[in-house]
């Protein structure tokens, strides 16, 4: 997966969001579709941290492939938190939208996060991927604590 | 997302996949990854869909950023199919294991054809990107046909 993705653009054009209103033809379809991408963020992100903790071997190819897809999957559900989509099977508190700045600006703080692990990871280097690799967490932490529920 | 990836390496890359096994802790985390990255594939094929029959105005910028997430995604859930995960909350037939070679064979058909459509969306030219779509939907058609239960 080397050279699967330019990371340079990548990042460059994490803010640039796709237009969110009515994409989705049903509630519960946004709402899956958010719930997959933070699924296929987080298993991507979670393999970085599985070499950050010494679980796995540290291999820098598989690392840099992971921080691309977990930061290309950062910024899709955002797209898919519409109106209407605060109920369901979904875990989203209702500060999502009553809250929604401040929701936003977490959101893209982890974005921002996810964007400076990925530009570790291009390094190659476990030390740099570690020293990046905590404040994504803190980020995915504070939104979980504040916008969704515990179960 | 103009320029989010580079779209010859995406291509380039496809074939070459992470590392597939002992991915997973548990086999309902591997389903529950595949499901997930066959969601977030299905919508942004399924919005080029909806420009290509008419029901969305067409935006060049938008099919190429759609097209670039489906080919992205379209890759990972194959690396989630390993031993042990052909029960639980999947509709995976048998035969996704007991034909194997046949199942790759269609996964690797459907990656092919997305990246054609992936660099007919780059031409920002309808009809172009018509022609490329309706391919990938019968790769779809024909792996659900035969490796996926109806319900």
């Amino acid at each position: 997966m080397k050279n699967l993705l330019c990371a340079a653009a990548v990042v460059g054009g994490l803010m640039t969001a796709l237009p969110a209103a009515a994409q989705f033809a049903k509630a519960e379809d946004a709402i899956k579709y958010r719930k997959s991408a933070f699924n296929v963020m987080a298993v991507h992100f979670g393999r970085i941290g599985a070499m950050v903790q010494g679980k796995v071997p540290f291999d820098p190819k598989v690392a840099a492939a992971d921080a691309d897809i977990a930061l290309i999957t950062a910024r899709l559900p955002y797209t898919a938190f519409g109106e209407g989509t605060d109920k369901g099977e979904t875990r989203a508190k209702p500060e999502v939208w009553t809250e929604n700045d401040k929701f936003k600006a977490a959101a893209l703080k982890m974005q921002e996060e996810m964007g400076k692990l990925n530009a570790a990871a291009k390094s190659g280097n476990l030390d740099t991927i570690k020293a990046a690799f905590g404040p994504v967490g803190q980020a995915c932490k504070q939104c979980h604590d504040n916008f969704r529920k515990d179960h």
